[in-house]
């Protein structure tokens, strides 16, 4: 639909969208709650160390998005470099602001107790009982949502959020379309995230399986679920429609695409570990709750523990410790440990980040040599794979000791662990296939994928204008660049190559 | 003056002093205050949450050295690379001598308060009214001056002060003499960037505006201005003084000098966003002030639309998203947020933001192509305009809902307006004369630019004896070492080639 | 012995061990004491903040991981840099998963006071009086240490014991065996640190020296001795056994091997200067401890004064401000204060740092030109002498403002330089002998060094299957894979040209 209208007449109205949203909003903010926290203060005298807490969290998670930058370019090639940095920047800010003046209000715009203020929740009534769809208050945090406590609330989700929209980027490197993903940074922010985020988090339907049995309700305490199994499927989802790299499948068998600066990814990880602290930890939303100290020895547990299994785990099939696959291990202990961290035991962290750390070597080579999928950085094995483990751990190794979780292994019965099972199935079908809706809807008006010309050159030079390293000699600026096409055929010309199955 | 004594004689004469100083103050710990803090925990409960947040946020700004350090070499040429980072890193040491020995007591020594101790503030009188101009108690910290209190102060300042260092570096890189730049380091955290500071946050003159009915007085709330707009006129003052780097104007025109590692730009924009939480909402300087849930919520929204407006506005102008621009409009945004972040709702943060994206990309046009001024990494335009639109956007936006700051927009009249101008107009006239004065003596005694020869090689070689990239291949290294001239003369000479105007 | 069994037999062997302790532990959870803090919080108000302010500030000590990985790595060759970041990355997860399972047992595993529950701590009585060995409770956390309280203080505790384990790989770089590597990972963070740790920080005897009248026993605020002066006699004993690097000494005489990045390193050290607050300042395990705040600046002014100093006498001696000597003289102040930093003024620290910069830079030329180590980053000089150049200082520079602290200077008496003496060579020469025998064992039975040819390669390829910069045209790859004997012959073989002496 986008294509039909005449381009400049498109953004002449979305300025005026803009503006309107802009001035509604401004004329709200004489319904502020408490926007200098005098009030809150006095209500509640923990209010400061609550607040430094998980604002400091909050901080270390927004600086999570360098650690991924890092990552996805170090783990992918220099004529890219410039492309995936600044991806990486700018779906933070893409993000943001759609979470700002829609995601936000979608997520927690119906929550009770604490931000009671922000409810109106649309809901649903099957069997007698009223079940949480979507919120709808907060929209750009304008009127009574004007509010110290709101704040905070948002500063915390928003960063969670920026790590759930950088996740396909990595999946989708080297040839995502810039204008496609400004769309997809701005929907990623303000709806794709947001609505299993309500779900979840927000006071929605999967929170309240408890009331027919399921345990507690779905329990994602720091969200292997909402943020990184729902980034992963979104990133498989792109990276399907996608297609594989020029030349990275040849009649039908990978080819290794080393990643340009290895050093590089090992640096992003280490920054990713620092960051995740505040990711689970701060996950309390309060310093009173003191189980944080038990949360985020779990997480550096089960990051350690995933780290060495990978690198066994290589070491054993290939003989090498693999520098990437070790990094990938770490991060999946990490992903899979944000579920269950505050419900498990220490040595419970080690066996689940050491399961994660084998997962996901199993889950990227099947991605590569059976689904023949093209995962540059492996962020649908990390994310997608170990986020589903880390959900499903919750109703296996919950040892009832916080919040009255208990999974399998310690007497908690197969509740727990059917309302985990729910909220993985409905990532894995409802949010690929919104996902995979929106990514098509994309492709089919401005496009998803960058010319064949453009991605053989490498991003940098056609849609930035500069390249990431001008002054270093890259071998791969003098290669020639052509590749070989699926069948081998070395004469495959720049249109024909440009190939999205195997 | 220098330059006439022996050079031997000025060395021992400098230890001498130097050896005085600190025996004289040495002498002084007799009179600590509350060196071990029992004292204060008594009298305030909320200490230990106050110093928690304050600190925590002083090291995230502390930390602000590493972004700044990455984004002045990776938009940089690598020849000089070495030189760029190490500045970045003895900037710190430098000016945090300086602060601690001089700066500091220049700048707080005389505020009011919780801080009275520190209370011979050197006052003029006019209109029989008293203002503050300098404070003058504090060095080393002596004294009554040992103090947990003060100490805490002092972290948090110092590492501000190192931020206001810290941009100059980048609008002088690739041509600062060594040991100009050392005694540059020196003043600057000394004298420069204290008399500022203590005008607006130390007691001075530019705080007590109030009293003659320019709203509440000058309003910076994390220093648009005492940090940014001071260390970009400085930055101006000196790039002017410098001239341009060999080659930069040929026949008028401006070249092109792209940074060699852009993604290192964007790793330390990263971290600058990181950073800039513990900048902003550190500047309660108390968790028990809950605003600064805002400061922090603010502070990232005006990134991200500072970020947004200037890819906007460069992919209109060229076609392009540009790497090293986006960047600078992420970090226009914040620069510009910095002082009314407390002031202000999050829509009001993200118009902030969004104009500063716009005006850096306009400010670096301007001074690269109308006043011929070379900033390599524009920081003239980032810090200097920005925090100039900063200070002034306090007076608009400011919504009356924290520390009666009201701006026109909200109903505020133009008094806080006009006392935001004031400050404003102190920086560009006062301060930006200070510190050309300053460099102007450095240039006229031991010399502000390196040599051609040196400058033609890259700083790295000659000035610190090593590459900072040995064992790569750089293309700099094997062109001819020689530009044209300003005339597009192939010939010209090294000597000649160096030239300060256009 | 391990080399005997066959390796099949090992493996399975290992797995029975390994899954026997799992379910011992898991078995022993159900003693937990307070594992989600609602008896903590009852008992102490405070806590909140406390939890608050010790785990952020261990945060950013795990982060100093990215630090040290960067300057190791920057400061060393680039066709090792694979291998050189992935040690930094998996050291920590072998030394936290050896520090889970028996280290912080032998460390803490006899605390009095809060930890009171780990009470087995091994003693012998020598003139009437109980002296602590080893402690002997708190295996894999288990049993009543499930509680949050010692959670926090494990994960404190894991971040340091990861600063120890890491300052060897600087030190043993570029030869170090993969495999040796692993088992030394374990042992450090199982036993060498631990050990020293105890007799420091868990109860044991060196704590306990105030009894026979050295002042208030030995006092070592962050860790000077029990972190830095630990692993830099931990790396000297490594570097001495592996001998030094193909090509570095030709006829006695060292040669320069340049690191690749300088930058990198550059970089690293910021980052380590930010994880330094939380090391030093975070020591106070309390934020009602507001002596935090002289310690944080401390900390930084050290850090600056080291970096001043270091540039100056390079400046002095080779005319030219040596980037990573400029470093190596932050990071000098850095670990010099971290010993003294709560017990010393703020000029004391300026001192401390100061002497630390220039003792850096004759210690690093002492090793190179007299000893004969090859040491490629200068670990035994930054952390192994300015460690115990700190843990001295104690006993001079305190001035009995904290902790009833004393040194001689501010009339202490001798006591407490006693007490420092004491444990300093308790370092040099215990857990050197300890550490000496440990890597011989390992280079008995699995070898400590890769082979010269590998060595020759870089180790990247060989040993990781994976250049770092695979696009990157390195000089360093292309040039003849053979290096002059130790007496200057150019026909050196491959296989002859491994020599551990000079």
């Amino acid at each position: 639909m986008l294509s039909v209208l005449p381009k400049r007449k498109i953004s002449k109205v979305l300025i005026f969208v803009i503006l309107g949203i802009l001035l509604l909003a401004l004329s709200s903010f004489v319904f502020a709650n408490d926007p200098n926290g005098a009030a809150t203060l006095k209500k509640d005298a923990n209010a400061p160390v609550n607040y430094t807490w998980t604002l400091i969290c909050g901080f270390l998670v927004v600086f999570m998005m360098t650690g991924f930058a890092m990552v996805e370019t170090g783990f992918t090639r220099a004529t890219h470099a410039n492309n995936t940095m600044l991806m990486n920047l700018m779906v933070w800010a893409f993000g943001t602001l759609g979470f700002f003046f829609v995601g936000f209000a979608i997520m927690f715009g119906g929550v009770g107790g604490a931000y009671a203020d922000l409810s109106k929740l649309l809901t649903i009534h099957i069997g007698g009982k009223a079940w949480g769809l979507l919120g709808g208050t907060g929209f750009a945090l304008a009127g009574h949502t004007y509010d110290v406590g709101i704040f905070m609330l948002f500063l915390f989700q928003a960063a969670f959020m920026d790590t759930a929209c950088t996740i396909p980027t990595g999946a989708m490197a080297e040839r995502f379309k810039w204008t496609a993903f400004i769309v997809y940074g701005f929907l990623m922010g303000g709806v794709i995230y947001p609505v299993f985020g309500n779900w979840a988090w927000g006071g929605g339907w999967l929170s309240q399986l408890g009331q027919i049995g399921l345990g507690a309700g779905y329990k994602d305490f720091a969200g292997s679920g909402v943020v990184h199994a729902v980034g992963g499927v979104t990133a498989l989802a792109g990276a399907i429609i996608l297609g594989p790299r020029i030349g990275k499948f040849i009649k039908g068998k990978p080819v290794a695409m080393p990643g340009h600066d290895l050093g590089l990814g090992v640096i992003g990880t280490c920054i990713l570990i620092f960051g995740w602290f505040g990711f689970n930890a701060g996950s309390t939303m309060a310093a009173t709750d003191l189980r944080l100290a038990v949360v985020a020895t779990n997480t550096m547990l089960a990051g350690c523990a995933g780290g060495l299994t990978a690198m066994l785990y290589m070491m054993k099939t290939t003989g090498k410790p693999d520098t990437s696959m070790s990094c990938n291990g770490v991060l999946a202990g990490l992903v899979a440990i944000t579920a269950p961290c505050a419900y498990v035991s220490g040595l419970s962290a080690v066996i689940i980040g050491g399961i994660a750390g084998i997962l996901v070597c199993i889950a990227v080579w099947l991605f590569e040599n059976v689904a023949k999928i093209d995962d540059p950085v492996g962020a649908c094995s990390v994310h997608g794979v170990n986020g589903l483990w880390g959900v499903l751990s919750v109703g296996l190794f919950a040892d009832g000791t916080y919040g009255d979780v208990k999974g399998i292994i310690f007497g908690g019965g197969w509740g727990q662990l059917g309302a985990q099972a729910v909220g993985a199935l409905t990532i894995c079908v409802v949010i690929f296939l919104l996902a995979f809706i929106i990514f098509k809807i994309i492709d089919k008006t401005i496009g998803l994928r960058v010319s064949a010309k453009e991605e053989l050159m490498g991003l940098d030079m056609p849609v930035h204008g500069a390249l990431c390293y001008p002054e270093f000699a890259l071998s791969s600026l003098g290669v020639p660049q052509s590749y070989p096409d699926e069948d081998g055929n070395k004469s495959a010309t720049v249109s024909k190559s440009i190939s999205k199955g195997v």
